[in-house]
C-alpha cells in the first residue's frame, strides 16, 4: 500500500505538469492520500488546481473534498468559477457551506449563480445555522422512503438512491411533511421478508436531536449508543438532516485538541501545528501569558508586603517554590480530572458536594503527608522548627485549597454556561500561587508570634 | 424520550424485586441507558444480575454488554457460572476475552467448560493478542463470502449471516485459506447488477491492519479514510479479524483520558471518576507529588547557594515566581502543542529542526517581549535599574529555555517510543523552575559585577 507520493518537483516549475505515469499513481492513490500528498508537496493552490483537473472525475473531487478548508478557501480564491464548480458541487453538503462562508465575497457571488438551483437552495438551508450545532455539521443528503411500501420495493428505491446519498445504512421513513416516523437500517431490510411493509418493521423509538443541540452533545450520543447516523430534528420533529460518525470523529478530535490548548492556555486553533501563522501564534500565547505574568504580580506584591518577615529569615524565601510548585501540582490533578469527567459525562454540576467531599479528603491526606515530608527535609537541613512548621503548615493549607479550588472551579464555570477547560492548567496554578504565598507568610507571622 | 430510571429502591431492599410495570420500563429503554441506569442505582452485583435477568432476552444481554468491566467483573464473581452464561455468550469476542481475562481464576473454570466449543476455541485465538494491540480490540464476527459467487447469491448469503455478525456493511471476500481478496460493501452489493460475481466487483485495494499495530494508530486510519471497519491481518495476509468505528471511538476516548492524565502528572486511571479507589487515587498522585516535591528542591538547594546575594539585595527573592511562574507556563504551552501535534500525527521525531526553528522565534518573541514588560514593571516601582535588567534577562533567557525545552522533550521521548504526554504538564513546569532560578541568579551576579 502506497501511502504517498513524492511530486514537490511540481511546485518548483512554473506550470504543474505531471507525467502520465504521475498521474496514474496519483489517481491509484486514495483520495485522503492525494489530498495529503498535495497538502505536502509545498505546491501553491492554481499548482493544486491544475493537479486535480489533471486527475479528474470522482477521484478528484473526492481529494479535494478531503483537503484542509484552508486550502479549499486558497484554491477557490485563486482559480475561476468556472473551473471549480465541478469541486464545489460534489462537496458534502455541510463542507460546502463552511467554504463558501470562509471565501472572499465576490469569489462567493462568482461562483453561486453557476451552481445548479437545488443545490442552491440547500446551500440557503444550511446557511443559517450557528456554527458549532448539529445543524451546521449536518448532511442533507440522506436516505428517506414513505411507510407504505415493501421491503422489496425499498430495496429498489435504496438501489436508485444509493449513488447520492452518504450513506443508506440508515433510512428514514417519513411522512409527506418530512415528519420523522421511524428508522429503519439496511441490515433489518436485508433480512425482512421481501413483503413486509416498512411500518411493519420500523424501530419507531428512534434517537434523535435537535437542530440546535451543541456538536459535542451530538458526539457524546453517537458514541454512548455506537450509532452510524443520528437524525437532525426541527422543533416539530421533521427531519433536516442526519450526521454521521465520521463527523463525529472530526468533531471529538477537534473538540479534544481545544481542551488541550485550553489547559495549556491557548487561544484555540484549527490549522495543524506547522501551518499556524506565527504573528497569531504569538499573540495568541503572548496574551494568555501577559495576563498569567500580571496575575503572578499579585505574589510579588504579597512578598513585598511581608519583605520585613523575610528580612527577619531569608531562608524563608527558599521554600516558596516548594510551597507554591507542589500546591499548583496538585491544583492542576484535580482540576484536570473534573474537567475530563465532564467531558466525559461522569459528573455534573449537580455533583458539587459529592465532589467536595471527596476532594476535601484527598487534600487533607495528600497535604498531611507531603507537608510532613517538607517538614523533616527543612528540620534536617537548617535545623529550624519554626521554618519546618511553617513550611509544612504552609504546605498543608495551601494544598488543600488548591486541591478544592481546582476540583471546584470546573463545576462553577461549567454551571455558568463556559467550557470548564478554561480554569485547568497555568491559569489554576498562578491563583494558588498568590494563595499559597499569602498562607505562607500568615503562617510563619503566626508560628514566629507564638513561638518567641 | 426516556433516558433513566429510578429504581434506588432496589438496593435498599434484600432482594431485587421489580414491579411489572417497572420491568416493562426497564425493557423499554436502550441497552445503553439500562446499563447506564443499574451503574448509578447503587445495586449490589447480584441485584444487578437479578434484575437482568427479570429484563431477559436480547436486551437483557445487549444492557451487560454496555456495564463497565469492572461491574460485569463483579456481577459475574458474585452470581454461579450458569445463570452468567447466557450474558457471557452473548457479549461482543473481544469484550468477552478482556472479561474472562479480569475475572478471578476460579470464576473463569467455572463458566469456560459451559460456554460452546466454537466460542471457547474462539477465546483461546484471541487470548493470545497483547492489550492495547488491533489483535484485542478486534471481533472475529465478520461478514465473508467467497470471491465466485454473483451479487443475487451474496446478498441471500448475507441474510443468514447478518443475525450473528457484528457488521454487514464491510463484506470480506477471502479464498479458502482466509487470505484476504478484496471487500465489499453492502451498498455496492445493492447498487450492482444481480447476475455479476462479487470478483468484478470487489475493491482490491483494501485499506488493512496487521495485527500487532497500536490501537491508536487503527484508530487514526479508520479516521483518515472514514471507514465504519478495518480488517486485521496476519502476516501472511490471512483475515484475522475486523474493527469496527464504534470501538474505535472507545480507543479515542480512552486514549485522550489517559493524554489528560499525564500532563496533569497522575498514572493514568480507566475508572469513572467516582468509581475510582481512593487509596490507589491516593497513591498515585502523592507518588507523583512527591517526585516534583524533591525536584523543586532543586531550587530551594539553588536559592540556598546564593543567599549571600539575596542577603545583599532581598528584592531579588519577590521575582522569582514571576519568572518561575511565566516561563513555565510558556514550557507547557510549547508541549502541549507538540505533544497534540504528535497525537495526531502532524509531525514526527523527523521534525526535530523545523520544530527547533519555530520555538527558537516564537521563544525570542515572547520572551523579549514579556522581559520588557517586566523590566518596566520592576523599575517604575523598585527604582531599581540592576533588579529590572536581572528579571527582564531572566525571563527572555529562561523562557526561551523553557520554550525549547518543552517543545523538543516530547520529540526526544517519542524517538525512545515513550509516550510524549510524559513530559508535558508539571513535570517540565518544575524542570524550568530549576532552570529559571539558576539562571536569574547568575544573571543578578554577572550584572552586580559589570554596574557595581
Amino acid at each position: 500500500m502506497i501511502h504517498a507520493l513524492n511530486i514537490a518537483h511540481v511546485a518548483n516549475s512554473a506550470v504543474a505538469v505531471l507525467h502520465g505515469a504521475e498521474i496514474d499513481a496519483l489517481r491509484s492513490l486514495h483520495p485522503s492520500d492525494i489530498a495529503e500528498t498535495l497538502e505536502e508537496s509545498g505546491c501553491s493552490p492554481s499548482q493544486i488546481v491544475e493537479v486535480l483537473v489533471q486527475i479528474g472525475n470522482h477521484t478528484a473531487s473526492d481529494a479535494f473534498g478531503q483537503l484542509n478548508i484552508e486550502t479549499q478557501q486558497a484554491c477557490l480564491e485563486a482559480s475561476n468559477a468556472q473551473t471549480m464548480l465541478r469541486f464545489v458541487e460534489n462537496m458534502e453538503p455541510d463542507d460546502r457551506v463552511d467554504l463558501l462562508k470562509a471565501v472572499d465575497e465576490d469569489v462567493r457571488e462568482a461562483i453561486m449563480p453557476l451552481i445548479a438551483q437545488a443545490e442552491r437552495n440547500d446551500i440557503r438551508r444550511l446557511w443559517k445555522y450557528e456554527e458549532g450545532t448539529a445543524g451546521a455539521v449536518m448532511t442533507t443528503e440522506y436516505a428517506v422512503l414513505p411507510q407504505g411500501i415493501t421491503v422489496a420495493n425499498a430495496l429498489e428505491q435504496m438501489r436508485l438512491q444509493a449513488p447520492n446519498k452518504e450513506t443508506i445504512y440508515s433510512i428514514h421513513i417519513t411522512d409527506a411533511q418530512r415528519h420523522l416516523l421511524g428508522i429503519v437500517s439496511l441490515r433489518d431490510l436485508i433480512m425482512s421478508k421481501p413483503r413486509a411493509t416498512l411500518e411493519t418493521i420500523m424501530e419507531t423509538r428512534v434517537i434523535s436531536v435537535p437542530h440546535d443541540m451543541a456538536e459535542e452533545e451530538v458526539a457524546a450520543i453517537i458514541a454512548k449508543y455506537d450509532l452510524l447516523a443520528v437524525p437532525v430534528l426541527d422543533r416539530e420533529n421533521r427531519l433536516l438532516g442526519i450526521i454521521t460518525v465520521d463527523d463525529v470523529i472530526d468533531i471529538m478530535e477537534a473538540e479534544n485538541t481545544e481542551d488541550f490548548q485550553r489547559i495549556s492556555a491557548m487561544v484555540p486553533f484549527e490549522e495543524e501545528y506547522f501551518k499556524r501563522p506565527l504573528p497569531r501564534l504569538f499573540w495568541s500565547r503572548f496574551l494568555w501569558l501577559a495576563v498569567l505574568l500580571f496575575t503572578s504580580l499579585i505574589s510579588t506584591t504579597i512578598m513585598e508586603m511581608n519583605s520585613a518577615v523575610i528580612h527577619q529569615m531569608v531562608a524563608l524565601a527558599f521554600f516558596i517554590p516548594l510551597v507554591t510548585g507542589t500546591c499548583g501540582n496538585a491544583g492542576t490533578q484535580s482540576a484536570t480530572m473534573v474537567v475530563r469527567a465532564l467531558a466525559l459525562g461522569e459528573i455534573g454540576p449537580g455533583d458539587v458536594f459529592r465532589v467536595f467531599r471527596r476532594e476535601l479528603f484527598m487534600g487533607l491526606a495528600l497535604g498531611g503527608s507531603l507537608g510532613l515530608m517538607a517538614y523533616f527535609r527543612v528540620f534536617l537541613q537548617d535545623h529550624s522548627m519554626i521554618l519546618g512548621w511553617t513550611v509544612g503548615a504552609a504546605l498543608l493549607a495551601t494544598l488543600l485549597t488548591a486541591n478544592l479550588t481546582g476540583a471546584l472551579m470546573p463545576l462553577l464555570l461549567k454551571k455558568l454556561n463556559l467550557d470548564p477547560a478554561l480554569t485547568a492548567g497555568p491559569f489554576i496554578a498562578t491563583v494558588i500561587d498568590a494563595v499559597g504565598i499569602t498562607l505562607y507568610f500568615q503562617i510563619a507571622i503566626l508560628l514566629m508570634r507564638v513561638i518567641q
